[in-house]
């Protein structure tokens, strides 16, 4: 079989080094030896052991031998347009791209369901680790009813080190940027753009309907502190960027937010890059996919076993599907419960409605408490920090409990 | 499609039961409603909701509108024979009975590939955890080097106990009983033969060749007492039943065991019930698939999840396949390395060769010591204990290191 690749970026290289290495164990698993005929890349790579390079997609597009192509160039455009024209040439199409899945998923799927071909991209979320094919091949029984996680890597190696080793949020982005975690410009993690791209894409699946994810409520760690995170050890959680999704009537809620873990979960015990996804289901129970959410070799690996799913059925369209973004399928919780972390400064007044813990600051010099809550709407959580500020405190900080 | 049931106990009637709650959602994942046609049992079930109980297996056999049948009465017999049938005539199985899939696995998968139908058994280990299909589909791209986790819940709650309440072996096993997670005879969960047919399963699927699990070293849990429980303790880790498999030149080796696990390492929080299975690979790095090992309805889930998959695959072989059994394949582990806990009672004395951290009992009753050992083989191992036993030390207990 004739494969192409498109984007020769860390994954796309990634992908051309798995195919290399591992060619035996590749003809045992699909039947037959997997080739790298074109490289579509803008930029010249002299020192590469391929020599298959071009900047013409259409020699890709044209060339009948090629059944399967890499997407793995990021972004919408162009992916898009190649995308389509590739699916309704009769070409499998495998991505990484969850920026292209979450915003033209729906689409896509459907051509290659049309044409008998596939649409496959496990390595759009978790790296590595498989959460996509379980979600639509292995968890199809019963129905889901949350799906959330730790879905982003950069931002957990940040979490962690202000955890592990006491650093403010600005030092610990310093520490992930040395290290290659982190971009120079680390909005798309440390805001959760990333991790709204992947929770659209689980929800999705896991669910059956597509959301709009720029209708998601994402929130980034950015403004989490060391007073915050004093508090979340005194009272035993550790905070987490989380991608969570649930069922809110017919409707689908999706939303991102850095959340309060209980230590007990098995979330709380996922540092450094590593990423966590739990997948609940009315039969089911709990289900957790765990393993490094990022990194050249184990995405390119994602993607090549997705290589070999498309060879194993090149007649047969591998059913994913969800029904297309309809605004009324997509909730925007405001009647769903959560409990709450709130961080107050002043004197804490001796009755706040809705609390279950109050808990004070160790540092003498801050007059700061936190209260847990019970489970509250969005209504009834501005009505216990209403009622809070007029005793005279003023709010800090806010996050949710997930995984309880 | 119609499908049949045989065996209708805890998993067989789990199967009943999500087929007939999930309807609506199972149409929507494959395409078709499923039926259940069948239900062959020797006992009477006068109160089930169902009445196409049969005790003629030859009702299935021979009824040409049935293209899926579930087998969930484990044992060899009959349920090979009766499978060999239903795969001859051209029908899909699909089990959760770990004990016929060890014995027999390589035969029935040959004989559904050859008819283009499937054997499947995401069942047959980790109960409602995907682990299975991930192993032959997701995780296809690089080499596995090693499969290793906890596959058994019932003595994970044994353990956990221990850990957690201070219980002594005999209590918590008691209270596993009490809870119904233990049986009356609970000989196959704590000794390790659970374990050792799931092992057996994955090491098959990782590294493709099948091992002959009466060959497997098992070893239970019977002999951990709470002075390792202390020292474990007092060292930083967990002790957990494991099973292990890893490759070991062109051969594999598959082995069970009590083993201390690094509190950093996630199967150590892995407590109760729950399971948990770690696959490394050369480019993969670790990923860990974590749920409820057992279970009415989150096996069943598995089982129908199975169910879907062969509808969707009515025509094509998914393969699945492994070498068939042969000696020069299955190693012994003589020469492979592990790290050592042992415990001694007697004086330390001032060289234990290979010990890396020795350790004391709390206890002034008892003059007891642990050892930590680098990577010893096995006969490196023997030297070490035969050393401190001539300096008048007695071996208590041995456990190896994993995880790390």
């Amino acid at each position: 079989m004739k494969i192409a690749i498109m984007g020769f970026g860390v994954v796309g290289s990634g992908v051309g080094e798995v195919v290399t290495k591992n060619q035996e164990n590749l003809i045992n698993k699909c039947g037959e030896s997997i080739e790298i005929a074109h490289i579509l890349d803008l930029r010249d790579f002299p020192d590469s052991e391929f020599d298959c390079f071009t900047k013409d997609f259409n020699d890709i597009l044209n060339d009948p031998e090629v059944g399967v192509v890499v997407e793995t160039m990021g972004g919408v455009n162009p992916a898009y347009d190649f995308t389509k024209k590739l699916l309704l040439a009769g070409k499998h199409v495998v991505t990484s791209n969850k920026e292209l899945v979450a915003t033209h998923g729906t689409e896509l799927l459907a051509l290659a369901r049309e044409r008998n071909i596939n649409y496959l991209f496990e390595a759009s979320v978790g790296g590595g680790i498989p959460i996509i094919r379980p979600l639509y091949s292995c968890l199809t029984a019963g129905e889901a009813t949350d799906v959330f996680g730790i879905l982003n890597g950069t931002t957990n190696y940040i979490l962690t080190q202000m955890f592990q080793c006491g650093e403010s949020f600005e030092n610990a982005l310093k520490a992930a940027q040395q290290k290659g975690y982190a971009e120079a410009d680390p909005t798309a993690d440390v805001e959760g753009y990333d991790t709204c791209r992947k929770i659209a894409i689980l929800a999705a699946l896991a669910f059956g309907k597509a959301l709009d994810y720029t209708k998601i409520s994402t929130e980034g760690i950015t403004k989490i502190t060391a007073d915050d995170v004093a508090f979340a050890e005194k009272l035993g959680y550790a905070i987490k960027l989380i991608g969570h999704s649930t069922k809110d009537g017919d409707a689908v809620y999706a939303a991102v937010f850095p959340a309060f873990v209980p230590k007990n979960s098995p979330l709380a015990g996922i540092n450094d890059v590593f990423n966590g996804i739990i997948v609940r289901g009315n039969d089911l129970g709990e289900v957790m996919f765990y393993g490094r959410g990022a990194g050249k070799l184990p995405t390119a690996n994602a993607v090549v076993a997705d290589v070999v799913d498309a060879i194993k059925h090149k007649r047969v369209n591998v059913i994913i599907k969800w029904d297309a973004y309809d605004e009324k399928h997509q909730s925007q919780g405001e009647n769903l419960a959560y409990a709450y972390y709130i961080r107050f400064s002043g004197k804490a007044p001796a009755n706040i409605p809705g609390s279950r813990i109050v808990a004070f600051s160790d540092d003498d010099r801050k007059a700061e408490f936190a209260v847990l809550t019970e489970g509250l709407t969005k209504s009834a959580l501005e009505d216990v920090i209403k009622s809070t500020k007029a005793a005279g405190c003023e709010l800090m900080s806010c996050m949710r409990l997930i995984g309880e």
